[in-house]
């Protein structure tokens, strides 16, 4: 077996790719823009010939490869079929090992994006010397990844982990994206967060600095270090909710540990501490021994999880 | 390898026993009592005697005999050990293929009864031919096992598919028995079913069947199959508890199937008619797809799930 594989991540704007030694040491990373137009036709191609290149550059033969990992934003089965298309992308559903080796002979296995992430930060990151671990990526949505006994659980339709439209609130009258009502993510994401907060603010006139310039995710959390009341209590309705979520996920799947990341896990240990207590709240008591931990590889741990198909 | 095995089903009063050949098929089933007083510390013995026993009296030999799986009431680990005892036996935490094993010389693999269950409706009955299954035993509580890729989740802690706990309802007063308020099992369990109709019936004077008599599980479907409107509408909720639950966990793990069983799903089909519809209300669009049906072993699930420990 080689002793090299690339890690691709493939974004709806850039697709992110990474050099590893079966050390698992990450050598050498790069970005190449993603090309949407055409159905993203040309988003395959491009990734075999960029990989090419930098095979070219570095003297490595096709027999030094082990492999390449890929990660696609769409549900991806065992086989690395993608089921259903990616709609950001515009691909159809199709089968991603065999169109991508149409460009370049070398063994690949995809998975879904978050999937990868999941992998990565148990393979190198927050979650590196546990087997049973649920990523979740608090960003525009809530991602999720699910690691059982050291493997991907991936589901019967490649949907396994999409904990962002797990059913969490009877009396929400807004849609998710997805058309249901009470979603996860529309709490335990960025935009989640930003949607409590103008709630939250337009219920009362109490001063706070969130009334100031435009509502983020950050800004909520940068108040909250700065003790501002109604930041605070902003965060505990986010930390009740993501906290709920966990917990309900623990009783299904029984983790060792949690990994939080994306972007609103920047807020760092602090929102840690305004989910655990909902978490220990909620969980069944069986269960409550879960650790809450950050992720550590930010926008690395899709090319981590990638390349970790190949050489985990 | 031998030819045979056993499957042993330890409960709080009978222990059951099923002797099983390599085509899956059970060959005789029997029952001992269980002993429960000094800590339960005569079960194993008790269960080592009768598989002796029955060898003798069949004139099957230690090497015609594959092993011996056995599911207990309490969490257990991969390894077998039964994590934090079984409340209900008396037991206090110990490794239980070892301790099987000072009795009788034949390999033991053990797990939870739920997860026996679970992997039997999935070997011979209402999961078979899936590899990606949730079997929910709707009966004093809420019981539920968890199969990824023909394989059982365990869990961390053993406590892997304990959805009975699962957070389903913030507007709670009572407690649950686990201390929580709003788990599962308050809504979607025979008992749950019963406080639910004990609430409906309380809230006005509508005529009902089920103002006559006791009330339990049974008699409340019966009234559903007789029209009784009030029946029909806690029968909805309930459906509306449980298919909500079905579909959070199905965001999780993304099953192929739910196999419903237990003592409620004796009322059959007009069961799964007040589910369905709920699950697909709440459930994430990708994750529709999975089937719902009704588990087919009956009391056998548990020795049959423990024999394919073995025989799978």
């Amino acid at each position: 077996m080689g002793k090299y594989a690339f890690g691709v991540d493939v974004g709806g704007t850039t697709v992110k790719m990474g050099l590893f030694d079966d050390k698992a040491n990450l050598l050498e990373k790069w970005e190449i823009p993603t090309v949407k137009e055409n159905k993203g036709s040309a988003v395959l191609p491009d990734v075999a010939e960029s990989i090419l290149m930098k095979m070219k550059e570095k003297g490595i033969s096709e027999s030094d490869v082990a492999g390449i990992g890929i990660g696609v934003p769409g549900p991806v089965d065992e086989t690395g079929m993608l089921v259903g298309g990616a709609v950001n992308l515009g691909w159809e559903s199709f089968y991603i090992p065999a169109a991508l080796n149409a460009y370049i002979k070398i063994p690949v296995k995809a998975t879904n994006d978050a999937n990868a992430a999941a992998f990565g930060e148990m393979w190198q990151g927050g979650g590196k010397g546990y087997r049973s671990m649920v990523a979740v990526t608090l960003g525009t949505g809530v991602g999720g990844g699910i690691i059982v006994n050291g493997k991907l659980l991936t589901g019967a339709t490649g949907a396994g982990g999409e904990i962002g439209h797990m059913h969490l609130e009877d009396e929400e009258t807004e849609c998710c994206n997805c058309g249901n009502r009470g979603c996860m993510e529309q709490y335990a994401s960025a935009t989640g967060l930003v949607r409590l907060a103008g709630r939250r603010l337009a219920e009362d006139d109490k001063p706070s600095i969130l009334r100031s310039g435009e509502l983020s995710a950050k800004e909520v959390f940068d108040a909250v270090k700065e003790k501002d009341e109604v930041a605070v209590e902003i965060a505990e309705q986010f930390g009740d909710y993501l906290g709920k979520g966990l917990a309900v996920i623990a009783s299904v799947v029984n983790p060792e540990v949690f990994v939080i990341g994306g972007g609103v896990s920047k807020a760092g240990e602090i929102l840690l501490s305004f989910v655990e207590p909902a978490f220990q709240k909620y969980a069944f008591k069986q269960c409550r021994n879960a650790k809450l931990v950050l992720a550590r590889l930010g926008n690395d741990a899709g090319i981590y999880g990638a390349a970790a198909l190949i050489l985990l």
